[in-house]
C-alpha cells in the first residue's frame, strides 16, 4: 500500500487529523516511570494506548531519543506501533538530508531500521538528495517547507524568482520532486497565511502541521487554510499539549482527554 | 579551549588540512573484520591509527551508523578518538536542524552523548535553530553552505536579494549567526568558484570541504580558492579515497599511504 493510500485509510478510520508527537523527556515524564528500565518506551506505550483512538498518526521526534542516548527505546516504540496499531501512520521526525550515497543510509535507517511509514527531510541540499528516500515507493517523504519556529522566515521567506523560497520548495514538491507520488510537506500552524499559499500551490499534497498547542498556532485557521478540496490532507501535530497534559500517575488519562478535546474541536470546525 | 583554538592547534601540530571521513559500510569493509562483534569500530580503529599522523580532523558520518543500526559503534569511535588523539578535531557529520527545544536535544546528542568537538547543521530553518548549538561556546558548529552534490544548486544557487542563497548563508555565518565565535561552513570541493566567493565573504571562517577524491573535486583549486590569508582555514575531507584505498587484510597500510599521498600533495601545493 502506498503512503497516500495508507494516509487516506487512517483518516477515514480515525475520522481525525490528529498526529500525536512522541517527544518524551526524562526530566518531564511522571516520577512513577523514571525507575523503569526503558522509561521513555514505558511512557510512549501508555500515551499511545491512551490516544490511539483519536490519532491518524504518531510522530516520534528522533532528537529526544538521540539526545538522551536512548535510541533503543525509539526502536521499541516503532515496533510497538507496528504490532499494535498497523492502521495508524508512523512518522520518523528526523529532518534528514545528505548527499546521495549518505541519504541512502538515512533512508535505510528510517524505513528498514525503524520501519517507519514516513520520514521528515530537509530540502536545502536539493532534489537529488531526496531521491534515495522517495525511491522507497511504498513510504512517505515529508519535506520541510515553512517551519513553525520564530526565525523560520529568515531563509524560507527570501524572495527567489519573485516568490519566497518556501513556495519554490512547495512547487518542486508538487512537481518534479514527486515522481513517485509519495511526498508531503511540513508547514507550521504558526503561519496560517503561508499555509493557505502552500495549499494553493500543492492542492493535493498531505501537509504535516506542527505548532498548535504549546507553540500557539490557531486550529481553526489551520483547518480553514490547510484542508484539501475534499476536506482532508492534514496531519495536525500536537506533542507537549497531549503528552504532558498531566504530570501525575494519571498522566495517560489526561493525555486521553487532551487528545479527545482536540479532535472534538477539529470535528466541530470541519 | 574554543573551537577555533583547537583547530589552530590541530593545523599546527599536523601540518595538514586533511580530515578523514569515517563512513564505514559493512558490505565494503575487509572480510577479516566482518566477524568482529563491533566490525565498524574495529575498522575505524585501524583506519584512525593508520592515518592519525596525517590528519587534523576525523569526521564520522552519522548515517552510516544509524542506517546499519550500529550507533553504539559510533559512540565507541568518539570515545576512542577522545582518549587516544585528543589533539585531533572531531566532527559529528549529522546535518542536524530543528526548532529550538528539539535543537537543544540535538546539541546534547552531539556534544554530550558523543562528546564531539563540532557538528554539521542545516541552516534552512533559520538562525534561531542554530543557537542551541552555538550556545556550547567551546564547540564548533559547521553550517551547510554550498554542498558538494550535483543538485546542490537547485535551492542554494537561487538568487535572493541579488545574491545566491548560499552567499546569504555565508554572510549570516560571518555576521549575526556567529556571536559566539564558533561557526564554520561546508563548501563542496566540486564548486571551486563558489568556494572562492565564500572565502571572500567569510575571510576567517574555517571551511569544511568535502568532495575531493571519489566526488571529483580538484585539490589545487580547493587550496587556491579556500585558504585564509594566513594559509590555513581548511578541513579537506576524504572518506572513500582513504578508507577503501585497500580492500584486503592490509587495508590499513593502504589507508596510511593514501592519506600520506594526499597530505604530500597538499603540502606541495601550499
Amino acid at each position: 500500500m502506498n503512503f497516500y493510500d495508507k494516509l487516506n485509510r487512517a483518516w477515514s478510520s480515525s475520522q481525525s487529523s490528529l498526529c500525536v508527537g512522541l517527544d518524551p523527556d526524562l526530566t518531564k515524564i511522571p516520577g512513577i516511570l523514571k525507575n523503569e528500565a526503558k522509561p521513555l518506551f514505558a511512557f510512549n506505550k501508555a500515551i499511545i494506548d491512551a490516544t490511539a483512538e483519536f490519532a491518524c498518526a504518531f510522530k516520534p521526534q528522533f532528537a529526544y531519543y538521540a539526545g538522551q542516548n536512548r535510541v533503543d527505546e525509539l526502536l521499541l516504540t516503532f515496533e510497538y506501533l507496528r504490532e499494535n496499531y498497523p492502521h495508524i501512520v508512523t512518522i520518523l521526525d528526523s529532518k534528514r538530508g545528505d548527499i546521495g550515497t549518505t541519504a541512502k543510509m538515512y533512508a535505510r535507517e528510517a524505513f528498514e531500521v525503524f520501519g517507519a511509514d514516513s520520514v521528515t527531510v530537509n530540502p536545502y541540499m536539493g532534489g537529488d538528495t531526496l531521491a534515495p528516500f522517495t525511491d522507497y515507493t511504498d513510504r512517505g517523504v515529508i519535506v520541510l517547507c515553512r517551519t513553525s519556529n520564530p526565525g523560520s522566515g529568515e531563509l524560507q521567506n527570501l524572495e527567489t524568482n519573485g516568490i519566497p523560497l518556501y513556495e519554490t520548495v512547495a512547487k518542486h514538491a508538487h512537481g518534479s520532486w514527486n515522481q513517485n507520488n509519495n511526498l508531503a510537506l511540513v508547514v507550521g500552524a504558526t503561519y496560517p497565511d503561508e499555509l493557505a499559499r502552500v495549499r494553493q500551490l500543492a492542492p493535493e499534497l498531505p501537509l504535516l502541521v506542527p505548532g498548535v498547542g504549546a507553540q500557539g498556532g490557531n486550529l481553526a485557521a489551520v483547518l480553514r487554510n490547510g484542508r484539501t478540496a475534499n476536506g482532508q490532507g492534514l496531519l495536525i501535530n500536537s506533542s507537549r499539549g497531549i503528552i504532558y497534559a498531566g504530570s501525575g500517575n494519571d498522566f495517560a488519562d489526561h493525555a486521553h482527554t487532551a487528545a479527545q478535546t482536540l479532535v472534538t474541536q477539529m470535528r466541530a470546525l470541519a
